[in-house]
């Protein structure tokens, strides 16, 4: 057999591996915001993060993937599987903006933004950072490292839900008299399974974005890539155990979840380039500032009901500049070039969009919905409507 | 290394890892009908679909491998692997009739049945399907193409729901002077949890019964059929959101998952053989096929809680004769006679069994039985016991 | 493409496949642990999974793999995909004791406790039955076959848990008068979930204990294991069925998983070496031993919410016994000599430093908050708060 036959098949075997981990990632999200917000608005939740993966991959695929790649071409691997591992990011993005609009956001509105997100804004970020380059040879040209998207992908959706935080605004009774009021999540199995189906699909997130298995030293890559995503998420979670029991004496499980998502955002821009040791503390920054920036966002009134700014935003930004802070070969200045450009495209256009589409059809529920639930008004479905409320 | 040596090695990975996805259906029907029935009845629906997974599996390693294939033997991989791959199918078959039937079946009766249907009935229709086919050179020889089943599994467990169905009738109260009454499921995020994990499944169900993935032609083809099989399910999904929406304003999740699975079940006959555009159209016929089909089943009152008999028989049916339309060089007639052949001998075999073991034991729950819940008298464990019931 | 680098590749991939697998039972004890204990304790349950995978494994990159193999090299794949799938075990010994003790046990002192099992206690028993040996050329020199853990992982667990039950004691009012108060578990479907993430998990735990899947040979054991492994768990849950129905006309789901697992724990010390009918025997037997242990610790008052000790600790002694029975080759005297010596090293030395944590922070909350929930005195989040309580 010859040695790039071999590397074909393995290649695309492999990459097929890590694309399904990524799919886990759908009911992840899925999971974890179900359980993040109230009872009356899951059925909503739920449906939202189905019509995204739908709809978003398939504008992906009709349109999205060539605006990245310019051609439906790959030599090392089936254009097959190359074509679903990219697609299976896609939602990802979509997904942070949506869940962190939660409890009043409506679905037809977000499913306009979805296409044109999916369509457009997203591959064009892929294509200018990873793919066929538009901006090659100008002065706005990336050179920023970002294996997996800790910008890409994570401060992408994180800019796109700031934008759609300021236009949709937060919910009703949420911040009164300048004090906030507690909201509690209503389901933590639910919380904690998504965050680990999240955690296990980070596996494929980043070790397929190796690219290839195929040989000795990618072999090795990928497996450093997989140990190193892995030390993160944990770390983040040590420390946000440690802060929350040295403050409170409580080691409150949700945000524990969303540290270990912060460490394993913070680590995905370079979890190839690392020794072992550095992701404990990328990690480990990574969930104190999730720990911080939750009530930071709070104080501006960004209403956040899953925490995706803290988890997403921050250490999409954080992840992609510790980069150049800890790798030697990487200009911390070409990271940092990188945030603002997609930073200033995402927000921009972002903002645009739902402006536009807010002004037809409006992003917000009434008020009498969102009291009511959007369960009821919007899916006609209630997600548990067997057991009695408590609240 | 030989070539030989190297393609099994491969397969056999390949197949494992193929065979893990399907497992992941196992959970993923039983959360799904555990959220698609009412509280009193999901411990029932639980140990159903868990004793189905087990005795399923137990008689086709006894008996049921052999009758379909007739030798334990296998040149191109592991035998083993090969096993564990067609053992995890076996359960799928019952899980659709099962559901189906759910809130008003007796646990034993279905266990009596799961025997025959795991030891005998289903591996006969893989062995004319796909395996040591006795009807060869006979009148009856079979040229249907169904690469992963939507007649040889999905249609299969639909005929035998339809057998059930007939004999042991709708819920209670479901149909009362000509109204129908709307039961609402109990659970949603488990109805969309367990939708997911089937639809992961699926990428392992297709993908693994193209059979090998060790050449570079094979690689393609292994990435092409997942590629074309969740597009397929994609546009179930967006369809019945697409409906739902224009019909009510509203986005039944529910609906929209079952369609989702109905586009998966349609592109299941031949998802290697289309171009990327192709299932798209099949998906989406595959989804409006499940809105329209739902009321009509509730017309002839076959009462059938999880919506089995529109996702599994009218897109088992639906899926196979797509291949004879789009795919030039199949058959329609050879699909058609396939599906016929199935059809009447799966009913027939069903009705049989069903009627007989139904004679001895009867399948269905007594009227105080179905009013209390099944899971005090069958399982004796309540599902939610601390949960106070609104309903 | 030389040999060793094709197999270099090969199972570096097979061992990061089964890793992520095993990284399914973290959500697989998590949910199955919530699913059993009552609502005002699950948000402390997922707390603890969620910390103990996050701890434990920290410390096993830190100071337990160096402790476990002497050095960090390994030739024949990937030196992070062997710590990764050596990591990923270390959790689980210390998830099987956390389990057992359940809603009394307070977080810290248990954290405490899983950095000294995770760092020391269970890397030295690696060392002695897998790793580098440090009792070589002595008389405690192990000659044990135990493939994926039967005593290494799972007796170590539940030693752990007989020295915890020892010094925390039961549940207050679970034994009064002689006479046992049942305490149902709170949520079913999870339970089943996290029995199958578990079940599935297992597959990744034996078949990639064999090591190698890169030679034709390998192969086959790989898939042998695997089905090895399956048919246990099958057979498990058969015979609790069948046990249940002729006792009680009724089949107790939550039996029926831990008998499951009991089988899947008593095949693990051999599932590569028997033939395809001797798994069927040993996962009955297994299975059995669950169903006539769970009274028996009960009469003893051994309070184990979750049936640990039956499933862990008397299958893991069970399964390590039966290579000895079942392999001609293999010499029952060594196997029971690992048992002693494991067992009389992981029961001292956890019985001491359990009894040492506990006389500076007591593992046993007070009475009024075991009384209120430890979710509120803990965590403080509760896991359903919406929910109406009806107990």
């Amino acid at each position: 057999m010859l040695e790039a036959d071999f590397q074909y098949i393995i290649d695309t075997f492999f990459t097929l591996f890590s694309m399904v981990l990524i799919i886990f990632m759908v009911p992840g999200f899925a999971m974890l915001e179900a359980g993040l917000v109230r009872t009356k608005n899951v059925s909503s939740v739920l449906t939202v993060n189905m019509m995204i993966y739908a709809v978003a991959s398939m504008v992906f695929l009709l349109i999205g993937y060539s605006i990245a790649f310019g051609s439906w071409e790959n030599s090392s691997m089936s254009i097959w599987a190359a074509f679903l591992f990219q697609m299976a990011f896609v939602g990802k993005t979509i997904n942070i903006m949506s869940g962190g609009v939660s409890e009043r956001v409506r679905i037809i509105p977000l499913m306009i933004f979805t296409v044109i997100m999916g369509a457009i804004i997203y591959p064009l970020v892929v294509n200018i950072s990873w793919g066929a380059d538009i901006l090659d040879a100008t002065l706005l040209d990336l050179n920023m490292y970002d294996l997996a998207g800790s910008t890409v992908i994570h401060s992408t959706g994180g800019w796109a839900l700031l934008a759609a935080i300021l236009i949709i605004g937060p919910r009703r009774g949420r911040y009164k008299n300048g004090k906030i009021k507690v909201i509690p999540a209503s389901n933590i199995p639910l919380v904690v399974l998504g965050g680990f189906l999240l955690w296990i699909g980070w596996f494929g997130f980043n070790g397929g974005s190796v690219g290839s298995i195929s040989s000795v030293e990618n072999a090795n890559t990928v497996a450093k890539t997989i140990m190193n995503t892995n030390t993160a998420g944990l770390a983040g979670a040590i420390i946000a155990a440690v802060i929350m029991y040295v403050r409170y004496r409580l080691l409150d499980i949700t945000m524990i979840i969303n540290s270990a998502l912060g460490g394993l955002v913070a680590i995905t821009a370079a979890p190839d380039l690392y020794d072992m040791y550095t992701p404990i503390l990328i990690g480990a920054i990574g969930g104190a500032l999730v720990v911080f920036a939750v009530p930071m966002f709070d104080k501006f009134q960004f209403d956040d009901p899953v925490g995706a700014l803290s988890v997403h935003l921050i250490n999409g930004i954080w992840g992609t500049l510790a980069v150049g802070i800890f790798v030697k070969d990487i200009s911390i200045l070409d990271q940092f070039k990188g945030i603002i450009v997609v930073a200033l495209f995402v927000f921009l256009s972002s903002y645009t969009v739902i402006y536009i589409i807010n002004k037809i059809i409006p992003f917000r529920a009434d008020d009498d919905v969102e009291l009511e639930g959007l369960d009821v008004n919007e899916v006609g479905v209630e997600a548990y409507p067997e057991f009695k409320r408590a609240i």
